[in-house]
């Protein structure tokens, strides 16, 4: 009487419904989890999984796997054999890691081969011009920048891929919670970026999966 | 002097460079329908093109097409034959219409296969319900609207393409020039929602042009 | 010497005064329960409630009823025999459910019969068009949505009744605390949609009850 | 191929489609209004109608009534019988009277009786005290004002009928356009206030015609 | 070395400087009551003190006031004389007593004769016209309210003092932390309303003190 | 019908309703014109009167006296023989002087004595230096800046009697209209500093005769 | 009476005053021009010279430099011998020229050699990258952008002078008149970059001006 | 696979860089420590580190020289012998001392002499002008300020060395954490002020540093 699992989406839109931990009880998620048991065809993710939510999970799914970092839960274990296109994962700064993280798992569970780049911000340009051939490659790539969101643009000026622009909340001050990346990257000069929700991670990683789908 | 344009792009991305005309004098754009005249080879674009701006670019490729709605022109006139993914765009209300016909165009011009489908609002689900076989055979869905900016999450919630969410400044009082579909958008309940600038039709295009690519 | 309770609200508008423990000193509030001791003609109820409220509420008033969920008591505990039309309050995800809960005990207490739907957001539209029946039945609807706030708009234009759009904090970077759907609700393209203050579930069972009374 | 009126709407929510002027061109709502000649049995309003608007929907329903400081038309001309509950419209001030008088008449063409009270604003407060009686008779009340938004609070604390608050962009400077009372209506720390968007008279009176049904 | 007290104030100004404490160590505000203590023809106040700067300051000062509803503390302890107009405070519900008490006690230490008022929201009117009497008697009103800031436009249309209007942060949602009231301050349809920060009961206090100060 | 003069104001509060042209038609300010005729014993001002509504006002009352750069008229021409303290006006910039012209007049036919400074910006602080004699003999002063707003604060610790501060929309850009000077003014850290609206030159004015009342 | 030239200026900054022309009156400005007459010693710049103000500058002053794209008049015409470090201006787009233009010409009449490099975004690299040693020899660089400002970014990770960021209005929707530029530039995550207000050419210019002075 | 440092900045900008350690794990901050190790040519500063980020490197490198008020560490611990122009940096009150306090060590630690002044408020003007000698030495001024943000105008309008603005989050209400003084300092009114981010003190030393480096 709390939840009603679109469990027929994976049917749908040939991807499964994922569980916002976020303002559930840890009892709500492990009833859903419970439920989810059976339906092992159906890989579900755990998003914003705070420890408590993890716990939860765990007790009812033993061998979910768990990225802390990310706060992510995956179910069965196992992402699928990667297939489709490569998706590249970039993270401005260290800082933006665990969403970088949280997307580039996503993609990979469901269904794509992936990479991540981490600490390749505009402020050493040498550091993305290095991983061009890289990007190149890509078939979908997610860039995760806060404070000014300057990398996408860039990117996207650089490869004939689609650039998925995810904001976070690295910063302070006048980046107000990820405001400042978010409107930077709305406002992209290049052509050829979409831009996600600050820090959805999920989100971003769920669009590269559709985009580099074949 | 005043213009370096990156006639490269094409060779870079593989789509070329576009004419933001908007702040530009119309001696400017001549300036560049002129240099543009040696490299039919490549189909550009002129965005947010005025009549004086239009009036400017015809004196100097007389044959180049003119879409006022959409305040586009397109040299040469004719796209590339239709290559790739389907294009669906949607204007949710009538008013919505020269931002998606801007949308459309553009992926047109950039060689994908388009339809358009026209007030197809929430407020009346059944219109866009009937469209449900055309909007899964799509590999790009852009939907433009304005006020609520409640379908992109609708239309993401039925089909496995990415949803490009075009929000437009259609609305008064509290839209606040397309801020609330905007973050209407970025918020979507759905994944599979990529977001792109209020009345940005040339982005939204491109991106479902990258998109169906292949 | 710091309350000044409107105990004649009910002869003049039909509907007792709540009182708001946000900001007040448990102390304080203890001190209002036991001023309203005396007075078991009027249903007083205590909102927005941390344990410390609640527990010096039930110090004065031990029958007192306590739903800790919707962060609510009421005095005396039982709700008036239900009169009026129906009142419906649907929870967009689950973790909308305490603010709905809030809405829905409020109008029940307010005299009116209700029902309460959970987990029906427009990403899985199949959910809501599944309680068309019970929806139009309702005399007044409550929709409790956070993220893109979406939900409202589409229930109202499948309906008679009106709508109180009921907008959540829950999501989190661009959805601003709740700012995105109160923006979208105020938006709303479809009439028939009338915007409460967000996490305002008080407020918006006090509406449903008054457009529901006869 | 640029409308699709959702005529079914009458059937299926008892209330009519009305047709937004702003943003079509004078032709597309001149289709719009041949359409509806055809249909004498559902009253359509053209709102927000400038006056190129206004000359395109009379040449074609010549017998149109059309309000124009209300900026409204409507078809066939005479509202049908007045019908449920008292809908009395507030304009608080004089400057907030083109957006009361559209809520009125919307009110008035969906069946309902109505009443208008002009210049009765908080800064002197008998005016609106003097009316106390026809307030109370009521069945819905709606208060439009610009500033500080403030009498929706005081009207709605007096009487037991529901408030619609109508923001108005009355003002100037820090009312941002209509953002300040708007907020202040959202707020309102009276219970029984639904809000409706900044200069959206037309929604208001649709309200108020809904709750004032029977 | 980190701090440079502007003892003059009092000379060139008429009122002495106020400390406040947020943003400085225990041990700065702790210095600055040392300084302090050689010019007991000073009043000095201390405001928004926590717990640990009132701690620093009576380890210096240990006859200070020390009102810990208010954050205050005043040293000498004992009030000037009582001269000048009367200022009356009144907090528009008891959640806004602290600010209120704020503003009370610096003006009363600034030396004006004060009353107190509290509960007397819009919501219901007649707390409010009770108190006319005394409101007509006073040189300067103070007005705390939060969430719609909608007293004192009401209280500036009754009566021929200055109104100095006090947003406060009591609200949620909508109200963002006073921005609400604030905006509904700045616009009371009203003239005859000064308006100060949110929270800023110092500030008003202070200018009650000067405006009624002969 | 369209306006409730609250004739009764100036007995009640001490100051007379001014009329508030913007968003009336001329014709209603004239019907308010030829009303006010029968009261010559109360000063009526007319404020942001555009061209439009002077002539309508002067078609009524021929004598009234308009001053254009201030957007006002007052009838009878004749202020009243001052009395009180005085009302000193600073314009910060030449930009600022309309509105601070506005509320000079509007506190001299309110029955002050005053003066007008123009042009005294921080940027040279030996402007408003030199004027210090004068500012110190006011028993209230109007500081009207645009831009970053900081003259208020610096007049404030100079003198002693209350300064209100009054935003302008002079300036560009960040200043949004003048949310930049009402933010700064709202926070300055000087005491004693009263804000009104964005170009509220009316509001200062009658706030300045208030307090200037004895 | 409406004007306070700082004509003392250049002696306390070394750097003369300019005259803002926005909110100025023509006759107005010709008194000032003409007051200038007076001074050839100083260099005075009259920005945001509307036509009128132009014409109105040059009656008094024929000899006065008008560059009319920079809606900038400069008297003495002739600027200074160039002293100091080199100043280069960029404008990211072919758009963002006239504010650059006006940057660039404040820093030569204020002495400095200068250079202006124009459309050089980062959606194409190489543009910026192939300036690279004009770059490295300036001792300040003035970037002009709008839209993501992501400019400012790239240019200070690359060379060790400082970046004087200049948002601009260009783009439009979410840039929101250049806040989102603004807001980007002063996240910039090089260090090294000093902000400007949006459009301010001449506040860039004179900047750059101190900056290279020595 | 955390970090690529940017340890080549130094060659190319003349300026090292500086590790971010908000967002970054304690464990990844000692392994950039460690890396540190190895480059004792270049001075290396670790901004807002908390106590565990301290711990981390103090763990790695032992004789770091760790500012706590700050938040800052540098290694290796001693500043360059102090070379170029004087750099001054205000703290406008002793709220902003430790922001201003970082922008000293960094201009410290990239080589420049360095002088800091605390408590020099509007409030008391006196206190700023008492340093004018002091102000007119310094090639660059950081003016740290929360609040109204008023204190650079009024520093830039008095000496010819830009004054770089750093906004602090000191204040409260209508501060909006800073937001107000950031708007304050980019519209201040007298050119020559370059504005960073809400409590940037690392980038205002490092653009003071630039600024003065002959
Ligand atoms: N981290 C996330 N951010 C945004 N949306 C999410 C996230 N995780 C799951 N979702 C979506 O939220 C919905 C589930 O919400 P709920 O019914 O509350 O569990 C699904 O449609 C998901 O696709
Ligand atoms: N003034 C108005 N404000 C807001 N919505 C309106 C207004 N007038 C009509 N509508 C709604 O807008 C929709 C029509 O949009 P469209 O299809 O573009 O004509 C209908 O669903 C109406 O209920
Ligand atoms: N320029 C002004 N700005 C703000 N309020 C004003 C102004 N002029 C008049 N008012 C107030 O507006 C009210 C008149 O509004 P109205 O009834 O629309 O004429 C009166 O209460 C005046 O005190
Ligand atoms: N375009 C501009 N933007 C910002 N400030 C300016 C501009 N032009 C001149 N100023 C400054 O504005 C002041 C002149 O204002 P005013 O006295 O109104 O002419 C001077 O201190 C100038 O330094
Ligand atoms: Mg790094
Ligand atoms: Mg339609
Ligand atoms: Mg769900
Ligand atoms: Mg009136
Ligand atoms: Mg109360
Ligand atoms: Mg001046
Ligand atoms: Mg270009
Ligand atoms: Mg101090």
């Amino acid at each position: 009487d709390y939840a009603d699992l679109d469990l027929d989406r994976a049917a749908r839109r040939g991807y499964p419904e994922a569980v916002f931990c976020a303002g559930k009880t840890p009892a709500q998620v492990a009833g859903i989890a419970a439920t989810i048991r059976a339906r092992p065809d159906v890989t579900t993710l755990f998003t914003r999984a705070e420890p408590a939510h993890a716990a939860a999970v765990l007790a009812e799914l033993p061998d979910a796997r768990h990225d802390a970092d990310a706060a992510l839960l995956a179910w069965p274990p196992t992402p699928p054999p990667p297939a489709g296109g490569l998706v590249v994962v970039i993270a401005a700064g260290t800082s933006d890691l665990p969403v970088a993280r949280e997307a580039e798992l996503t993609a990979r569970y469901l269904g794509r081969p992936t990479e991540l780049v981490v600490d390749a911000g505009v402020a050493g340009l040498h550091r993305i011009l290095r991983r061009l051939g890289l990007l190149r490659r890509a078939r979908a790539v997610v860039v995760a920048a806060g404070m000014d969101g300057a990398l996408p643009s860039v990117v996207a000026g650089l490869i004939p891929a689609p650039v998925i622009a995810l904001p976070t909340s690295v910063g302070y001050g006048a980046a107000f919670g990820g405001l400042a990346p978010l409107l930077s990257m709305v406002n992209a000069c290049a052509p050829g970026v979409a831009v996600v929700n600050i820090d959805n991670g999920y989100g971003a990683g769920h669009l590269a999966a559709q985009i580099a789908a074949d």
